[in-house]
């Protein structure tokens, strides 16, 4: 079986991540999965919100956005409507989560980081794009915090690294990767969110249309943790890249 | 090594569900998994959302809340605040889904069923004993829609059962059903929603504290799959009593 | 003249106070009034609210809401529309007064009681019920708070006791405590709150249909009174049961 | 005793209704109570809200609002703060409910009228300024609707007339009308809603210090009536001036 | 030509400035430009925002309001809208930088004043005659500032005289002051704010038609300029009558 | 004098405009003036909003958003705050007036064009940036409905073009399109919008520090207008490349 746009069922789209794509924020990522593309700034701030004051410890957090016509048809805007939809919620959550697991807040200090994922062009998996490419402004961010003393000498407060993909099956077959038309025909769709060393920091599968069996989780388990690794290197490359 | 309440680490909290808890819906149900207490009805109502119109499909959805004073410290009310936050929306979407996983949406013809599950009590797995009682709730309705002859004669929207338990990992031990002390303490806490044939609606597992390896994951889909078996026995036992 | 549930016009429905309803508050209390059912919880807090700080003086405010099954039809979650309605503010409100018209905020000290009164299952009455079963909870909860030593030594926050009942006209008769169908048919409405001394707290009356004259309102005021001195009655045997 | 402003118990204060008061309301007062003004326009138009269309009868409303600087200092606008306070909805419903009273909503036929009450300057009884005031509004607008034939030939939607004050007890005396200052000391409060024909559409009383006897609320009850009979008349030969 | 009033083409209607319409406000204005009537208060409080504070400079802010029926067909309140529209955010920015531009905020010390202007009745040229206003209620509250002793003894807050006033194209000819009619057929529109001295301090013109060009602009400057000569001119009458 | 980045008094920073960077948008461009960046794209959709249905005419609206960290400190999302702050309506309602101005709502039917300008990095000039990017967009939008005959055939809803720029008043010498350093600093701060034949659409100029006069505004006018034709020179350019 061929997939729409060519691929093997193994097969990542076409990624790339281009560093210092905004001259104000600290970090900041256009990260592309084929035409998904992400806008990822991450934004330092000294201090911590107030329930976490005096701990001696950083924040980090995420906003994730889509623009109105980053999909097919327009949708409204979430500041016009006045208030934020579930999805979007969700996915700001998960982001923020992910990227914290990687990151030691007491090595941080009181210092914030907040990761804004503006989607500014969608075709399945912007939510992996955004933590992929965030951690990416992350670490950038956060060299610029040690590079500015906001961080004490001899702290490392990024622990590992972290990127996101999805899985699905599609016609029985499973798929790494999707694009959206993928997505929108997949029976059960999963992101997975690994750790460079091959651990898992987020798991969610959800059956779109049947329930999904023990043998198509841990296929479909397999695909993600291989292409999370591809993913790692990427990241790895970009990082390694001069600035 | 003995649980805080002196549990094994494979065996549920004591569940019970109580049917038929409001005089006015037309399905409902007061369901426990310990101390965690949720309140859950079900409302039919002819017509489907304006999005849904025309297509001879019916719609199964879900809001969940949690009263102030359901946690150990009061929390500010969502109305009050004016919007609802994350973690309500994520639970409310989980919910409905998880639901929609064993209806036949073309079966249950032009009808909306909205599950409201409010919990009253919270002491860890709200989400997972509201997923359990709802479905009980929901199968009373739909039997109420067939008797009212709402739902076409010889149609089931009905296929499946699904119930949902917690399981995480606790001093490096998988514990099943976790209560609020020990989700806090839990290393890696997961959310399992199955059907009664044992497959898998929605596996959500997340990393709190350190990343999981494959051998984790696995050890935890197992006990996940245990509970959700017994839990789906014991909401067969509560249908079966009569009404 | 009988009535639909065969009540003599000045006779109160069932009424129970169920207390010790949740292993969280420091007072919570399920009130029934017939099958009007609310959910009471008192939460105590040291410190008051901004305006009130270094006055030395408590404060106790409530807040009402209904579950969106609790009547007959499914209403909209008022976190969801992300505004509170008239109803539900004038409610809480009345519920407010009432309380602290028995408490000496003096002695209270710089504490704040929230009462919540969420409303399980309505017939009608629901705010007098709600009154009626926040004064129990707020009892225990004074009394935890002096237990804590909240409370200065000597101190006395409860000066009264507090209950509350509809009384209306329907088909010209004068009836005590209404359930839903009398309070639709009522052609006036009147919401009494008294002290355990037979003093007035709140007379709110309302012409429904057409206005009435001042021998209707006192027929009214006269039920009224009687009603709530069994209510007083009802309270204190609650209390005086072992906690 | 002599009052603050040197009134008798029982008497009013100066009292005007200015009609005519905007070019583009269908009715329209200025109505001062001493130092209390509000404006009140009266906006009629064709048709009803939704859940009232197709019933034949019209509707009546009310929206009760304050200036910022209506007050002695200035207080948020509603607007900014983007939600409506609960006093606001209290008093809009009060009025709402108030005038309905005399409007038969089946002689209105299919039509809205709303009732705008602007408080420009505040000093006590501002809900009852409103709804003496609204009342003309209210009486202008009906005539206008009936002269282009929005009402059919012969019906008349005005059944009455409707007036409202305040009364309360200051230092243990029952007082008529109270000014600001007053009202922040009374001990009782309580606002009446009278007919012309002396009969009462709404009695809400209050203790804000200690609980009235009947006696009391009987001393209040006598004063409120006498004023509103005064505030009829001032209605009447506002009315009877040619517009 | 001749215009719909009568007016010639130069000429402002009929402009009054009432001082000291409120008992509450440190300065109060009722404005009219023909039938067009603000009520613009202002509000001193000792302190500024939080972002000036500590700068040793006062603030000077206001907020624009219309009457839902101040126009011939009723508007939603914003306050039950919930939300404030763009038109109302922009006159309401637009009024506190005019009024800014004639203040030593230095001078003032850190006070803060907001001008409040609320449409009573709209008939074209709503937010030149709020400036307008406002700038008078402003001179008696930075008066009023001084005699309490707010200002420093010395410090001369006001540094200049600030009007506005609306201009036009109608049928290809220039005119002043526009009324409503007039303002709905305007090809250009154009609202220019100045100094006494004859400075500007905003001018903002917009084709709502067809583009203009320079000639016209010219044009329409020259009558502004004029006009806002005779507005400085009624401004100083008003402030120099005594209080 | 020399400009902070070396420009001549009447130089525009370097501009580019990027056509066709969206695939999903109809019209879609990434528009730079300097380090200002704005991303506009333009969505088509049949009809018109309920207040226009039935005229035949069409509508051309926009919203303008800055990202959080557009800026060189990031500001909250306004969809996190729930409202939308007055800049930005001022903003989104000037650019949409610009655009109209030069679009025949009849020509182009009953469709609607709505212009997304979302800001990704800032540095004066949003506004500018924004029309004058919009409008290439636009004139892409409406080239591909009359390619799908969304149009009527020989009708041409595009009558003119449109570009923007700031001028303003900085150390006393009128400066052409001003980065951000320069704003802040400017004494006069002026908006022009014109059209290819040198009209004015909008001129909105403002003293930020001292009034200007009228040889101050004559000479901005002159700046402009002369930048302005530069920048329609590099619209048509942008557009007669090949898609």
């Amino acid at each position: 079986m061929s997939r729409i746009d060519g691929r093997t069922p193994d097969q990542l789209r076409p990624i790339t991540i281009e560093r210092n794509w905004s001259k104000h924020a600290e970090g900041s990522v256009l990260v592309s999965f084929g035409d998904t593309k992400v806008f990822c700034t991450a934004s330092v701030t000294e201090g911590v919100p107030r329930w976490r004051k005096g701990s001696g410890e950083g924040w980090v957090t995420a906003e994730y956005s889509m623009l109105p016509r980053a999909t097919n048809t327009r949708g409204d805007r979430e500041s016009v409507r006045g208030k934020i939809g579930g999805r979007t919620h969700e996915i700001s959550r998960l982001i923020g989560r992910s990227l914290r697991a990687v990151v030691d807040c007491k090595a941080l200090g009181e210092n914030t980081i907040v990761l804004d994922c503006d989607v500014l062009q969608a075709d399945g998996g912007t939510r992996t794009a955004a933590i992929t490419g965030a951690y990416v402004a992350l670490a950038d961010a956060i060299a610029w915090a040690q590079g500015k003393k906001l961080v004490k000498a001899g702290r490392k407060p990024l622990i590992g690294t972290v990127s996101a993909v999805s899985v699905g099956i599609v016609d029985g077959v499973p798929l790494l990767d999707l694009c959206y038309e993928e997505d929108v025909r997949a029976e059960t769709d999963m992101n997975v969110v690994c750790t460079g060393d091959g651990r898992f920091v987020e798991v969610q599968g959800t059956a779109e249309a049947t329930p999904f069996d023990r043998a198509e989780l841990n296929a479909l388990l397999d695909l993600a943790a291989a292409g999370c690794d591809q993913l790692a290197e990427i990241q790895r490359t970009a990082l390694e890249a001069t600035r």
